[in-house]
């Protein structure tokens, strides 16, 4: 059970990086100018680079990387076919936020993992250098035009939500997901208050990254 | 005018490879599966991995990677708009065609460099892994469907016309580039016979790359 949390944990993280390369690369087109475009290839590049490594440790704990990912697809294209971004700004803030929002939440299952697949986990949601670019960029576009911050804002809001009713659905079909949150005999869990209190620090980091980028949450 | 020269060389190879990234990763959203759409993705963050040491030498050599790329843009975005690949063996074979025949031509220019440059640029050329996928791809879609090595075969010629008219069109307007390969009072260059011969070699190793795919040139 055990095993197949994990393989579960990194199917969903590699399928995770692959579906961000993709979205990375095809917001990269709407990029206002080439450095911008160089600044989101980069993230989206980053992104995929991550991939390898992920399947390789599937591939020791003897299962196929993708069976691995295949139960993750449906829930991971869903939240970026609603979560499609209609204009530059809503890209960068969908990579940053977005983003960083799933690494809250796979950091948060990574504590329950053995050292050495947690710090491969931990290692493939490191990318604090693409922050500031979009911190820049976002900042100074609203400082610009001030009525950008409400649309932005309520942007925000909906990758939140859409992320939570697609969380939701995996924990609901991944008995084995769940059971690794929940513990087991040999393994401490989380009681229903200790998810909650995971789920409001994960809430405290997303309006904390919105802050940074100068908007409500 | 041989700084120029080779600040146009690296500019033009970094464009490339930020197109061919924009390009392959576009392309990747037709794979027929996941493991075609993560080799595809796999190609593509090769390419845009290259970009930064060509960044880094052109400021080493005193100029701004985003003005040295600037004057190349309109000639491979005019290639990419002009061989857009209807599916995904076109993409393919664009993706292996296409970019070999750049490789070529820069190697053949890399041949008037300093050593240095000479193996930067060679090594952002490296690009044999990727190969074999594509050839194991488009031999089983042609024999499975001989009709496809018809039309396949056309797009390889449409590839090979379009890089031409764009080479072209590049040489006719750098004249740094130009006089790089027509040698200087320090330094040997090519006489028409010589580029001649050149050509002659690229479109040899085109042909080599088309029957290895199995299809005519």
């Amino acid at each position: 059970m055990y095993r197949d949390a994990v393989i579960d944990l990194l199917g969903a993280v590699a399928y995770g990086e692959i579906s961000a390369f993709e979205r990375l690369a095809e917001d990269a087109r709407m990029a206002p100018s080439l450095e911008d475009k160089v600044a989101i290839a980069t993230m989206a590049s980053a992104e995929f680079g991550k991939v390898d490594a992920l399947h390789t440790r599937i591939r020791e704990l003897g299962a196929d990387p993708f069976a691995a990912m295949a139960p993750f697809r449906d829930a991971i294209d869903l939240f970026h076919e609603h979560t499609a971004p209609s204009d530059w700004f809503e890209s960068l803030i969908k990579a940053y936020v977005g983003d960083g929002l799933a690494d809250d939440f796979y950091r948060e299952i990574a504590a329950y993992l053995d050292p050495d697949t947690r710090d491969l986990v931990v290692a493939s949601l490191d990318d604090e250098g693409h922050a500031a670019f979009v911190v820049a960029r976002v900042r100074a576009a609203i400082s610009a035009d001030p009525r950008l911050g409400g649309r932005l804002a309520l942007w925000g809001r909906r990758l939140m939500g859409e992320a939570l009713t697609q969380a939701q659905r995996v924990a609901a079909e991944r008995d084995a997901l769940s059971a690794l949150l929940a513990g087991g005999v040999d393994r401490p869990g989380l009681d229903l208050a200790a998810i909650g209190r995971m789920f409001t620090r994960i809430t405290e980091r997303h309006a904390a990254r919105m802050a940074e980028l100068g908007l409500a949450s």
